[in-house]
């Protein structure tokens, strides 16, 4: 399928003058609705809006003189017409949906514009990954803008991908018409170090004339993050407390505030507008990484919008962060955000500011959901084989491929474990003493073992080490190629038979998620394309997830959405104890640290 | 002399992270200031400012970290630091100086940013002048954004420009360096009809990725205001009232409100804000036009600002306005309006937010004025002798060439006469009965004779018209070659064969402004270049304008800079009733009327 850009305002202008000077009938008229103005910040009862070419013609109090006997005329009666919700930042990934089932999935929420940054598959499947999540992107009846990966790997050194991202991948990719976009510059040492790479990168962003997305993912406020500020990056969604927003919109960034399905980051933030009273305009909402569950059954942006307005945000305030400040900052305020002549006709109509429910939604001038159903097809984009197989493990494992050995003679070990913490990304670097049985350090109460095994390259590496804080009991084992950032495979288990069952279902399924118990399949969730994402309808990758969460209740683990911590495990780039592929790193140096302390 | 592009944020972010991290030493720092954040718009005390290469690497409590052994230090004394003062919209010909002289008068009063429509001089000219200017501008210190002009002429058909502006051209200039965008929309009628030419130079602009100035200069609010909206222009400066200001936010335009030599157009916008609350983010202020005494007596942007702050506005929103606001609006807010890392380090220190004294003005880390004293060299273009010789009349004029014939036999008739109103732009349509002696239409009381010479090609051209408001009396005229926007020469006199001296006289000096009196010259200010500007400092013509405006009050005309107003007559653009090349405009209809009406 293929490609056909939508008409620049400029395109269309002879028609938008023609239907707002009443000379030309529109496609379509809303009429007799309260005109939710983001430039104004005001409510005003009583407007109608034109529509022709997908833009908008006119917006005023009366568009009769835009109506002729073909136009669709839809009657707001009296509800909010508001613009349609922006994601800010966010990676389609994470939904394990490819875009189109994504966009199906979120459309029905109001969302019609999203800037996602296909960093996931850029690991696996390099620039040819990111073209065709881009190429998907465009064949979608909403906006998705993509932003280049930054940084494949996000820590040189500390983990191996299955592709690197260069700066020349970077300029080739600005050159592409879905590209708005650097995102988010993960490998913050690296640009407060001023390394060519990273700087070669977001100079051919600056260049042209397009935005650098930030990740500064780290509480100290000093030179470190001046630093990391004069390095270009224009936002940062990493913040998690009020002094992180504050600063970044002092330093002239905008400060991406998030709710995703385990981010929790937009209370603690949001106070330094209801409280500290700065200038909203550079605060924005984003959802960073929603999973199919959360889409299916909580919503997306239009979720974030209510929980800032439920945190004591002015509804038109929080409105503005999700539309106009958004397209502001990505230099598409005249093309999208707003409801007003010559954007995109998305507009969302919905009968309470507050509770925001998503009646009817438009993009692009047509009906695209209504009371919750998509009403258009989200266009899949052809996978190519070598997008469907890449789970490359070398050899089929067996138990003793992840047995972690001890030191010679020890009854016991005092070992680095990676202590996971419900909802929160950043981990804490633990340590524990654990038994050792012949010659094998083992897992002991909330200490299991957890392996990275390698598959992009097929090398047959296993790393091994130790993880805290699920709570798993019995003999399990769950193995997932979501594995940021470098997605290989993390198999976290209480046993190592159990790891070696799980790990080889993936490879045989081409990735996704698994769970055995007692040498049981309880759960699967398979992610063909990549070993990421599914091209199944997010209801039903959701109902997946969903035997997948009772399966690991079942194992003891009854924590909010703990697989995605689970997935998380491997990213090197935020605090404070991760796996790779070349063993355990520890994220506050940036060094790898051993599994074992020496013996005393 | 040559231009040398002012580096990028890229070409030195390693210079710049370098310096926030402590590993090298800043060019100058600024310290112990009170940082005027117009991002979360509030005041910080005790703040530095760190920079190199011309940019702001660092802003923090603490800037020590970045002194080296040769490093500037500024002390800042408690003062505030504010960010450089940008000019939205202006012409920088209205102040009859070149950009270099221009920029020497006003960078003493804190502007460091200008957006210059040389749309004059595109008039006499054509794209070869305005690239002369677009030159000068990008020699200067401080920074002068050139917008295309897209109107020459203003209104076709109407009146005959020396070049005329085509949609090649414009497309041509998109390409200069120092081009931000497309100069005021002015032909709005020829938008509201979607003139395929105008639609086109819009086209250009908006493919460009650059901003389309707009110029709606008509009360009516209605579809005729929304098919031009549809149109494409991102701004307008032309409201005079409150509803013109929230009409032109709530299309999501930017409300540019200007103080100019001669626009009052704050005060009766601005309440927009002050009264009605809405969202001060798209308020933009700037002057549109000021003339070299405002200059040198009142100030600039700093006038605008302080004024905007005297009819209510909260200090910290006014600044807003003449900052960050409108560097957003040109898609410039990662490069200037701010004092953030990787902005041009434009900077000034005052001590009070009221009153606003320009105590030091810093221009891309470089001191360019302390105490109303310039501290740099402004450096001249070398203006072509083509652009020095545009005053081209045919023939020596003679009294006869300003005679209106009555009809036969009439011993009255009544004409319609342009009434000029004290400080405002637009004129008023009146009707007078005028004697008639010798066959000869005469002028009667408030109502003398107005010439348009023609000037551009040497036709001989002389159309005659009668103007009333001026309050001349004996025998007097006053010619300019400042005659929007066509340029020829505008004449005004109560006598022919003064009018006759006056417009010779102009022709043996090139252009500029000239008054007679009873065969004697009482004030000259030459304009050489263009006939539109001198190259001598602002301070000089000045003094000459007062001499002018002396003379103008010996003749019984004591309004307030009525010159302008004189230089105005021609604007066939903004109603009510205008003289051009081709006769009497009523503006509001875009028709050409009879001087004399028909005897009844």
């Amino acid at each position: 399928m293929e490609h056909v850009p939508f008409p620049s305002w400029p395109d269309v202008a002879p028609q938008l003058i023609a239907v707002a000077a009443g000379r030309a009938p529109a496609d379509t008229v809303i009429q007799g609705g309260i005109w939710v103005n983001v430039h104004t910040r005001e409510t005003l009862p009583d407007h109608s809006i034109a529509i022709v070419a997908g833009r908008i013609a006119y917006v005023g109090p009366d568009a009769s003189h835009c109506i002729g006997p073909d136009t669709q005329i839809i009657e707001a009666n009296g509800r909010y017409m508001l613009p349609g919700l922006c994601d800010a930042h966010m990676h389609i990934e994470s939904g394990m949906l490819t875009p189109a089932e994504f966009a199906r999935a979120v459309i029905p929420h109001g969302t019609t514009s999203m800037f996602t940054d296909p960093h996931e598959i850029a690991n696996v499947l390099g620039l040819d990954g990111v073209r065709m999540m881009h190429d998907e992107a465009l064949l979608q009846p909403v906006n998705i803008f993509t932003q280049m990966p930054s940084c494949a790997p996000s820590a040189p050194g500390l983990e191996t991908t299955g592709y690197e991202i260069t700066p020349d991948d970077v300029a080739e990719a600005m050159t592409w018409p879905g590209i708005i976009g650097l995102g988010e510059m993960m490998n913050f040492p690296g640009v407060t170090n001023a390394d060519p790479k990273m700087l070669a990168e977001i100079a051919a962003t600056q260049r042209a004339g397009k935005t650098v997305g930030g990740h500064y993912a780290s509480p100290d406020l000093g030179p470190n993050f001046a630093a990391y500020v004069a390095g270009g990056p224009a936002d940062d969604h990493e913040g998690t407390c009020e002094a992180d927003a504050i600063a970044r919109m002092r330093q002239g960034m905008r400060s991406m505030i998030r709710l995703g399905s385990a981010w929790y980051d937009v209370e603690t933030q949001i106070t330094a507008i209801t409280e500290k009273g700065l200038d909203p305009r550079n605060m924005i909402l984003c959802t960073d990484d929603c999973h199919s569950g959360t889409l299916v059954n909580d919503g997306h942006m239009n979720r974030v919008v209510r929980h800032a307005i439920a945190c004591g945000c002015d509804p038109l305030i929080a409105l503005q962060m999700a539309t106009i400040n958004t397209a502001t900052h990505f230099g598409l305020e005249r093309d999208i955000g707003s409801i007003t002549p010559g954007r995109r006709a998305d507009i969302i109509l919905s009968s309470d500011l507050t509770d925001l429910p998503i009646e009817l939604v438009i993009a692009r001038g047509q009906i695209v959901a209504e009371n919750g159903s998509i009403q258009v097809d989200c266009p899949h984009f052809d996978w190519p084989d070598h997008a469907r197989g890449t789970v490359h493990l070398g050899h089929t494992l067996t138990g003793s491929d992840f047995e972690i050995h001890a030191p010679d003679g020890a009854n016991s070990v005092r070992a680095n474990v990676i202590g996971m913490v419900e909802n929160q990304a950043p981990t804490k670097a633990l340590k524990a003493d654990l038994p050792v049985q012949d010659g094998l350090v083992e897992g002991d109460g909330e200490t299991c073992q957890i392996a990275l095994v390698e598959r992009h390259r097929a090398t047959g590496s296993v790393t091994n080490a130790f993880v805290s804080g699920f709570g798993y009991t019995g003999t399990m084992a769950m193995a997932s190629t979501v594995a940021h950032d470098s997605h290989h495979m993390i198999v976290v288990g209480t046993d190592r038979d159990q790891m070696a069952l799980a790990a080889n279902r993936l490879a045989e399924v081409g990735g996704g998620v698994t769970l055995f118990k007692d040498g049981k399949e309880l759960a699967l969730v398979e992610l063909p394309i990549a070993g990421l994402m599914s091209d199944n309808p997010a209801t039903e990758v959701a109902a997946k997830a969903d035997t997948l969460v009772a399966a690991m209740e079942a194992c003891g683990c009854s924590l909010n959405n703990a697989y995605m911590q689970h997935s998380l495990l491997a990213l090197v780039v935020i605090p404070e104890l991760r796996i790779s592929d070349k063993g355990l790193v520890d994220v506050r140096t940036f060094e790898m640290i051993d599994l074992l302390e020496p013996a005393e």
